[in-house]
């Protein structure tokens, strides 16, 4: 199989580390496989580099500080390789731009524009492995980008795609996807398969495995990521088209996300386009707005709730402000959490969201809003029920079979 | 003026000194001066990058070496071009690559084919200052590669000689070209100008201000060089062309060279072509040697002397062991130092050298060995009368007015 594996910070965290990442590539490629390598700078490497840049500003030129970023992966990706031939695997370092890496010249947050195959593919093809500088690339004027947070996953999957690899591989200190944090419910299960969409719905919720845009690239690209454990030889868990999961689950999964805040506008003027507009100066300001409500109140005026990250609270409070004379009050809570339950097989079968709403009435808890698409449900509670209602729903749904 | 400034890692060695570097430059630039600078990695950076490889192998691939060690430049590069930007001097970072800089491929040591000085004069033209990430170059399949010890200086000087600056300063940790080691003479002086002939002789010599390879570019170039220190405002030491120096001193300055050892071959057959096959040997053995001596020995033999740096004695023992039947017995002596008096003024003026002799005969210094070039006079003693030798030479050229 040719196989892109992908390393994160805490894989290659030292140079003792970086040595087992080479023994563990030795395994794979003594396996038969062709192995093309992916790597992020040593953890820490990278912070320190934007300390360095804002020992001198507090807005350092983002060109300057893509180029100074990169480095770390650079550096990275010749230890590897040089650890390699030091137990005999024929190997070769490879920097963004030498691995074929175009990207958009949006600086510390550049898209992937296009991978040219070629350079990666004619090095496996003499046998080696290729260990290519994760998190980065170049404009077409040939200036040094990164990718941003996640970038290095990004790199993996994108080149999955461009080389065609029969699998992506991301290793990272996790063994997998759980059925939810088992340091909430200790009988989390790991999952074995998992769809690009329930793991798009579990990642935006909170389970930090995988980031969206490198589960959305995968899904575009249709490329095979497994998830797993660089510290063990678990087997991890496969992320892949809904089609190859024979026997998907009602259920495959609770997220619990607490990093979302709940506004409420009262007594809002019923007139055309007011939510256009609130919603509109919303984004305007850049803010993400997850769950949106909107019913009935009284003497033809309505209420308006929706969350926005915590993070992002004191900018939607100034977005919304113009609004004041339009509405009789506006709530603001940040005690609250957001517990969503995730399963490709919600699509075909009725009763997942009642039997939630019963489990969590059973319990005692209160639900604040709620919100569903086709594979998930979410539901907003009191943040300190966050944990209770999170066991239940696993039980409820004998997630721990 | 349009100005090459390079900065050793001893200059750029934390974040505050790259910040006094940041504004020394802005100076030159409020001047009305055109800057492009020329940075080192920070002090210790690439020992550990080196090290770092090591941990793997004890022969690391050069090509993944080449990738480790560029990283440090590229690093105080994008560093000192946030901290020029952070005080308000327009300025822009770029690699060896970007700054257009080809080389041969031969790697941890290759040689700079061509620069194309076109990126780096568009961004002059635009007001910028540009920082270089020095010692770095590609190969014509855009592989990295670094140029050896003394590169970020040879960065400097090839890129002056390409933009056709009218200047190239080389920032170090000391004050310019003196006529004499100062802890050996503290009454030495720093030359205002020196020829590059003559700077040659000196660096090889054992004045360590600059590298024979840059001085030689400079020479080729024609470029302006000067080198000063980077802690004061001191005006340093201009090295240009011998017509340029109008007052040609007789003797510029006196150099000491405690790395040499000396080998004597006594009574050795004197057939023809037996000088060619030892030096031959020596030669295919890469052995550096320096000073060479024959003189008529008895019964048709011969005696042969020369000096080999100390470090490389024991490869020369093997490449004469093959001879060792041609001759009566060799001699080795590290206990040897070199001293050499330097000076354009030379050529026209005869009596200089025996005015060393009467000096040296005047402090009993028994001269084991004397070799002259145009602008040179070498003598090899007894390495315990060094500073000696150093001290009554530079009081007998009168170098301390």
């Amino acid at each position: 199989m040719l196989i892109v594996q992908k390393f994160g910070g805490t894989s290659v965290g030292d140079l003792e580390r970086i040595r087992n990442v080479a023994l563990r590539v030795k395994k794979s490629v003594d396996a038969g496989n062709e192995i093309v390598v992916v790597v992020s700078a040593m953890s820490g490497e990278t912070n320190k580099l934007v300390d360095y840049a804002h020992y001198y500003s507090k807005e350092p030129s983002q060109r300057e500080v893509d180029l100074l970023l990169s480095s770390g992966e650079r550096v990275t990706s010749a230890l590897l390789s040089i650890a390699l031939q030091a137990i005999g695997v024929d190997a070769v370092a490879m920097t963004g731009r030498q691995a074929g890496i175009s990207t958009d010249s949006i600086h510390t947050k550049a898209r992937i524009s296009n991978i040219d195959p070629k350079p990666i593919l004619e090095e496996v093809k003499k046998g080696r492995v290729v260990v290519v500088a994760g998190f980065q690339g170049v404009t077409q004027d040939g200036i040094v980008t990164t990718l941003g947070r996640g970038g290095s996953d990004l790199t993996a999957v994108a080149i999955a795609g461009a080389i065609k690899a029969d699998l992506c591989e991301i290793f990272t200190d996790v063994d997998g996807v759980y059925t939810t944090d088992p340091r909430i419910e200790p009988s989390a299960k790991k999952l074995e398969k998992i769809s690009y969409d329930e793991m798009l719905e579990l990642a935006s919720l909170g389970a930090k495995v995988l980031q969206n845009r490198s589960v959305e690239m995968a899904k575009k690209l249709n490329v095979r990521l497994v998830t797993r454990s660089s510290f063990n030889e678990n087997e991890g868990t496969l992320i892949v088209n809904e089609e190859e999961i024979m026997e998907q689950p009602l259920v495959s999964g609770i997220a619990l996300d607490k990093n979302q805040a709940r506004v409420t506008l009262r007594g809002v003027v019923d007139r055309p386009g007011i939510a256009a507009d609130i919603f509109g100066s919303l984004a305007d300001a850049n803010i993400n707005v997850d769950m949106i409500i909107q019913n009935a109140g009284d003497h033809g005026r309505t209420n308006l709730g929706f969350t926005v990250p915590k993070t992002e609270l004191i900018t939607a409070q100034k977005a919304i402000q113009k609004f004041s004379k339009e509405m009789e009050s506006v709530d603001f809570d940040e005690k609250i959490s957001k517990v969503s339950i995730v399963g490709v097989g919600m699509k075909s079968h009725s009763g997942v969201a009642s039997k939630a709403f019963k489990t969590l009435s059973k319990e005692n808890i209160n639900i604040l809003m709620i919100g569903t698409s086709e594979i998930k449900i979410s539901v907003v509670i009191d943040e300190k029920y966050s944990e209770l209602a999170v066991r239940a729903l696993h039980a409820a749904y004998e997630l721990e079979k």
